[in-house]
Order: structure tokens, then C-alpha cells, then sequence
């Protein structure tokens, strides 16, 4: 079974100089050939700085379901800390500079997605979106926000497609945003997205939260001036009932509080404060035939009751499974050569 | 060399309502193609909540050559904790219930690859293979177990091939499964899966290992049944010579004693007195022309000498080939459209 | 929607005698078949015990643009310590021994890319590059070294391809590689690497180094010796301006005193104080219209500074694209078929 030793290529010695010459030649050949048309023997690049279940899965199937491949890469184990500052000396932790790190990726693959992971200690710092924004800055190929500090357009796509298919025309339907309670409340990078889609597809939004718990000021502001200009109702800060009164669809989701931002023991007593904040069938009866949206993770009976998740108001699965839909159709749209 | 700068996706709002559209129509027709016939574009999940070198790479391998991709995830880096208790109020540290883990990844993968970790404190709760069955009774697409507390079928899968390679028709052989001192004793996966297969194939089988090592009770008990339909001899806890004595076949494994379950101390305690309790040429020649199985990894010179390892009669290296042949075909069954 | 449920396995109960045969005849005809010509349907392995990002994406993107698939595999996450030593009792924490690892492998995967670690404590045990030796020894596969202590051949392939395109004929052209200050050096392999390959091309070489970084004088000899065979001149320990002088090419690179290897801290005492040793444009102007090559990370404004970085001298980028290249060239020789 054993013929010959495999050749192994430990050092540069071990290959002679017909062979140096061959790969080169064949190297310089490989580096003129143009780029397919689809992604059959194309790579797209997923670098991780916070796990992923959903969007990982969801786009790296994508990606082999379009005749693509993937590499994955998770900081810390696979990589190393980046340097973001123009003009730093680099004498601390990070030894690559992310100009670097991204001009060097964008040889490789066609398309970077980044899940960038916010510092964590001021609002005011991490609402910049620094983490994919440096990427995008010096990448050479596009860049594809995996969720950031104030954006998540991958879970934007998947749910107007969802609200299309249940809803049909949208324009004018009522959209009642939720805040759920959870011990583990999660960023405004979805409800700040699913606020300026509606609206941008005429939807009338109101949404609902807890003293304390106001969007973003700047989003607030772009989502106003949306609605101002299309003539929509935005409704900021009201009551679970008075949001979901009248509304076709309930887009539930936690989200963290602003201005205990960075403080996690305050942010955690507040929120024991918040039971009330849950979504039940008696809540959903109040809204127009309402349907149910939820990015998830999704702890169930305690922001929405199993009652409503396994009933036919429930739109999460089809919310989910268009992910993977839509996430084919940009990297169609974003990587057609 | 740049042309004009890559079109970045960081918010919805970087996309025209022209390609918005575009996209969600595009994303509608993708969604109504049938999926093909083999696994060209499907990919298969494969969840590692505990590390894997053989399997990962066998199973990885054999959905590539078969034309399809993986999506490799790994439990604390790229996911969370899961809750699996049907009802539950979701208040604790998993955000995630494994009904909706399970169900989205359905809509993503064309197969589900789980290797569960065990709790380690009670065999009771462990032997009811919680990890894999949840997922099991959740998923819309076939489950592969990749190892949990009870089974490892892929293992078995291959290790029949290998027998049957070995010696043509299984009927009425013998096969003898060994106890090995370990440090680190293997859980009853591999030696329940190898006990109950060889059984079903015609097998008389002897089964030895120190007292205090028994195996489940409700493994012998099936185990028991199966002889007793087929008319095969089965018997347990012999000493290492007797079981050895006129076997074909010596399967050699270490694995927990029950009694010590989840207490390390004891349980290292008891191994460091078992130092006779090794496979080496002396033993393998009372066997009939005797081959050596075992699943690996192996300690060499203390579960099985060097000599009989690196000799005619080790079967090692062809039962870790067969895993990626008995691989490739239980994907084309159990994937076949 | 949901049809009939899926069929799980998870145990090999699951399926019926017939299921079982139909698998292991289609095993059995699936292992006859011929291997394919190019990269299609087949697996590149990749071990990681260190971390990686050059060249983690190139190689996977290398493999995946000639139609073939990887899987990436990460020391501690996905698999565990290996035993190197021959005949070793194996009563330790490394539960398998490398040489049946690679056994393994070899037989799931078409080659073997592996990033080795150092032990770091001894400079005399890690030059003999046990941690990709051992695997060369024991794999049945090409091995393909993605950095050792000692070399780091892909590099030097795309080394010497950058140097072709922007030099032309390589032969009696001058090459400084100049010792640069990082707080955490790298190791010695590329720069072992483009001195070697470099004096093959035929480059006159200057190495520039404070006192105390000499290379490894097993190194220096077999440097020497290529010199002395083709009438070449190699300078070793010069100072910065010196080496420059003339040459159309820097290679600047940080690496360890030999010395202090082991020693952390006195190694860190000792960088403190060689604040001069950095890439400027004025130490630039001293070569022959000189260009500047590093393999990356690079430390901006420490090792080099942003004015020459990013201005026309750089080939930086060059040399990660090439990687990219060369790699595919690599595996087009290696792998044929």
C-alpha cells in the first residue's frame, strides 16, 4: 500500500530548483487568472470577536449553498488584539495594526464579515461602531456586519422579508415594538434596525419600554425624521398595552438601559424591578390579529410565554429560516462580478 | 489596482430601496428551489460540546467528499449554554432553549452532528443521554450522534466493516472485549456500541474486566436478550485471559467503574491498582490467531504493548480508516432525497 | 410542512439489518474508489497549537480556490497533548502518541499543514523542530509546516516570488535584513528562511543585529557555506546604516536573542534599550532605490514607521498577497495526482 515516502515540505531545501522555478511560474500564471462569476471557488472570511450560533450557521451556509467556502476566525485563539488608532506607535498589547489586518484579509477572501465586540464601559465610545467601522475603512473587498454596538442589517433583511410574506403590502400596518425583561438584556443593535426598516417601508411604529430605557438619541432622531417625512406615527416610550393595541405584528426583544450602560450590578437591580415587562396571549389579543417577531435567543416564559412562541402567532422560525435566504441574496447583490 | 471602494453593508440603510428589493425578491426565489440530490450545497452542523480529533476530522472529511460542507461549532466560544426542560422559566444563566436552537438550525444544516458532554455527577441522569436525545426530539433534520455518555454509533459503524474485512463471515466467532488500565479511563460508549453490534451479527462474546467495572444494567440486560434470541454465549466479567482464550478478535478498551462516578479520586485510586490489567503478545496468543481492536486513542505500553500496536495483529489504523468510509455511507442514506 | 419525522442515529439500534448492510457494501465500494486530479472532493488538514491569521485564511483560501476543502483544527479546543517519544509507557497526560495521530489523519486527509509550539525554555531542544519533525515521520501524508522554530517555507516562497516581480533577476542583487525592536519578538524562522533562500537566488546578504541576537550558528553555517559555493558575500552582526548601504532590498524583522531565550524578562530588559534599531525613510535612502519587505505583524512606528510603510518602498502587501499564490502553487506540485 506504501509506495513511495510522501514529500514533505519542512524547509525550502526540500524542494529543488526545477521545482522553486515550476511554482513560481505556476503562482505568477494562478495570480492573473480572473475571478468567477459566482462564488464557486471564492472565500468569505467570518471574523468572530463574540460567539454565534444563528448568524455563524446561517452564513456560513449561505455562503456553501451559493457554491462558496468560508474561513472562520475567533479572536484570541485564532488571532490576536488590533490597533485601530492612525499614526499609534505600537509598543502594547496589539501587535498588528487592523490597516494591516484588513488590507492583508482583503487579498484573501471576497468578502469580510466582522462581529466586532463593543468595550463596554461608555456608550458614548462604543455607539461610534469603531469595531466595524475601522474594518470597513481599510478593507479592499466589502465588509458585512455580522451585529455591532448600533446595527444588526443581517437580522433587518430576514425580518422584512418576513413581514412582507405575512403582511403582504406593508405600507400604513401597525409595528408595536416591545422591551421584554431578561437577566441578561441584549444590545439595541436589533430593535435600532427593525425601528428605521418599518419605517422605511411606511410602517406606523410605536414602541414600548420602561422608564429609563430610551433608544439611542441620535437613532431616535433619524427615526423621527423618517417618519416626519413620510407621514408615518412614531410612538416613543408607552406602555406594553397602549403599543400593542391595534398593532399586525409585536416585535419583542430586551434591550439594556443607557445610562447604567457599563454599570452591570445597577443595571441588574433595575431590571428585577421590571416583571411585568412579558409578552402573553392576553397581551397579543389586544394587537390586530398580531403576530409575534423575535430576533432570539428568546428565554421563554419569562419575554414571551410558551403559549404565544409555540402558537400560530409566532413568526420566529420564519424570521430565522430567512437568514438564510436573505443573507444568499446580499452576497448575490454584494459579491456579482 | 482600486477601482472604485467595495460596497460595504453596515446598516440596511447602506442598500437603495432598489436593491432592497432586489434582494427580498431574489431571497424568494431562492427559497422555493428544491434542494439537490446529493450533498453538492447542503451542509451539515456539526455541535462539539466536548473536544473531538478523529471524529471531527473523519466526519468533516467524509461530508466533503461526498461534495457537501460543514459548519464546525463549538459549545463556550461560539455558543451558550442551553436550557432543555420543557416549560421552564428561562430566569438563569441559559438564554437559549434547545426546542429553538434545534429548530433553527434545522432551517440551516441538512444534518445535525452533536458530541453532548455528560454532567459527570450522577450516572441515573447521565446514562439517559439527555444531551443527544433533546436535540434529537427537537430537530427537523437527522441527529448524528457523535458520542454521548451511552453510544458511539459511528464508531460501531466501522468497527463491523472492520471485522467484517477481517474475517469474512462474523457468525459464530468470537469476539473479546478487555478492560485496559487507564489513567484517564474512557467513558461506556464505544464498549456498550461494540458489545451490542457484535451480538447482533452472529458473535459470541466475552466481555472481561476487574470487579467493580460491570457495565450498565440496562446494557446487559439487552445485551443478555440479544444472545439469548440468537442462541450466543455472552459472558461477563471474566478475567483477561479466560475471555482472551480462543477469541478472533480482542477489542480492547478502558472505561469508567459506575461506582465511583463522579468521584475522580476514588475512581484513580482503584485504576492505580489494576496495573496487571494490559494487553501484550503473551495475552493475544491465546487467542485463535487473534487481531487487536480499539477505537483509540490508546496508551501505548500501558494499555497495549508497542509490539502487538506495530504488529500484524493490530486492526487500529483500519477501524480509524473505515470511520470515514462507514461515514460517507450512513451521510448518502440518511441524506438521500 | 413537517412530512414524516427525520431519521435520527443514535445508536446503530436505529437501523435495520438491511440499513446496516446497505451501508457497509457502499463503504466498501466508496474506499475503491481513485483518488481525484485536483483538489476537488479532497481535505487539507490544518493544525493549529498556535495561533494564526495570515496564514490560517491564505491556506484555507488556497485549498478552497483549488476546489478542495480544509478542516482546521485548534490544539486544547478541538484535540489534546500528543506523546512524541518512541516506546514511551504512556502514563502521562497525553492521552495518544503523535505517531498514531498521524497515522490517523493521513487517513482522512490528502496533506497535513501544521503550526507546531515551541516548548520555549530551551533553545537546544526546540532548534531540532521535534513539534514538525514527529509529524513528518509518523504522517502517510505530505506535511506542510505553517511556521516552526526554525522555518517558515511559505513565507519564503512568497518571499522570493515578491522579489522576482519587483527586482527581476535576482542574481548578484544586495539584501539587508535588518533586526528591529518589537516588546515581544517574534521567532527566528523567517528570517532563517529569506537569508537562505536568498543567497540560493543569488543575493549578495547583510544581516543587521545589535550584539547578542545572532542567529543560530547551525544556521549561519549552512548560510555560510551556500555564500562561499556561489562567491557570494554574507555579513553577519553589521549595524544598520551599514547594511543598508547599497541594498535594493530590506527585510526587516524583529527575532529573540538566543541567550535569553527562556528568560522573558531579561530578554524584555534587554529590547528596552535598542530604541534605535528601527525602519525609517532616511535609513531607507541609504539603499539603491531600496524597497522594504516584512513578513507581518508589523509594529507601525516601532519596527517601521507609517511614512515608509505606506508609502511606494513597501512591498508589505505584496508579500501577503504572494502568500496567497505560492500556496496554491505548493499544493498543485505537492498534490498532483
Amino acid at each position: 500500500m506504501t509506495a513511495q515516502p510522501p514529500k514533505h515540505f519542512i524547509r525550502l531545501q526540500d524542494l529543488s530548483d526545477r521545482e522553486v522555478e515550476d511554482i513560481l511560474d505556476l503562482s505568477s500564471r494562478m495570480k492573473q487568472s480572473a475571478p468567477r462569476t459566482n462564488l464557486s471557488g471564492r472565500t468569505v472570511g467570518l471574523l468572530f470577536f463574540r460567539g454565534s450560533l444563528r448568524t455563524r450557521t446561517s452564513l456560513v451556509a449561505a455562503v456553501q449553498q451559493l457554491g462558496g467556502n468560508t474561513v472562520n476566525l475567533t479572536a484570541s485563539s485564532d488571532f490576536w488584539d488590533l490597533e485601530s488608532r492612525d499614526g499609534a506607535v505600537m509598543d502594547g498589547a496589539a501587535p498588528e495594526h487592523i490597516r494591516d489586518a484588513a488590507a492583508v484579509m482583503s487579498k484573501y477572501v471576497s468578502a469580510l464579515a466582522i462581529r466586532p465586540k463593543a468595550k463596554g464601559s461608555s456608550w458614548d465610545i462604543d455607539r461610534e461602531d469603531e469595531g466595524i467601522r475601522a474594518w470597513a475603512k481599510h478593507s479592499r473587498v466589502p465588509v458585512i456586519n455580522m451585529e455591532s454596538t448600533l446595527w444588526h442589517p443581517l437580522q433587518a433583511l430576514a425580518d422584512l422579508l418576513t413581514l412582507r410574506e405575512c403582511l403582504g403590502e406593508l405600507s400604513g400596518k401597525r409595528l408595536a415594538i416591545a422591551w421584554t425583561r431578561s437577566p441578561t438584556p441584549a444590545g439595541h443593535s436589533v430593535v435600532n434596525s427593525i425601528l428605521l426598516a418599518a419605517l422605511r417601508v411606511g410602517m406606523h411604529v410605536s414602541v414600548a419600554h420602561p422608564p429609563g430605557y430610551d433608544l439611542d438619541p441620535g437613532v431616535v432622531d433619524e427615526a423621527q425624521a423618517a417618519a416626519s417625512a413620510r407621514g408615518l406615527t412614531l410612538e416613543l416610550g408607552q406602555g406594553l398595552e397602549d403599543a400593542v393595541e391595534g398593532a399586525q405584528v409585536v416585535y419583542a426583544r430586551s434591550w439594556s438601559a443607557l445610562d447604567t450602560y457599563g454599570n452591570p450590578t445597577l443595571a441588574a437591580s433595575r431590571i428585577a424591578r421590571m416583571s411585568s415587562w412579558s409578552i402573553d396571549e392576553t397581551l397579543m389579543a389586544r394587537g390586530d390579529d398580531s403576530r409575534l417577531m423575535h430576533p432570539m435567543p428568546v428565554r421563554r416564559n419569562l419575554e414571551v410565554s410558551d403559549e404565544v412562541l409555540d402558537g400560530p402567532r409566532s413568526l420566529l422560525y420564519d424570521q430565522a429560516e430567512n437568514r438564510l435566504h436573505t443573507q444568499k441574496g446580499l452576497l448575490s447583490i454584494l459579491l456579482r462580478s
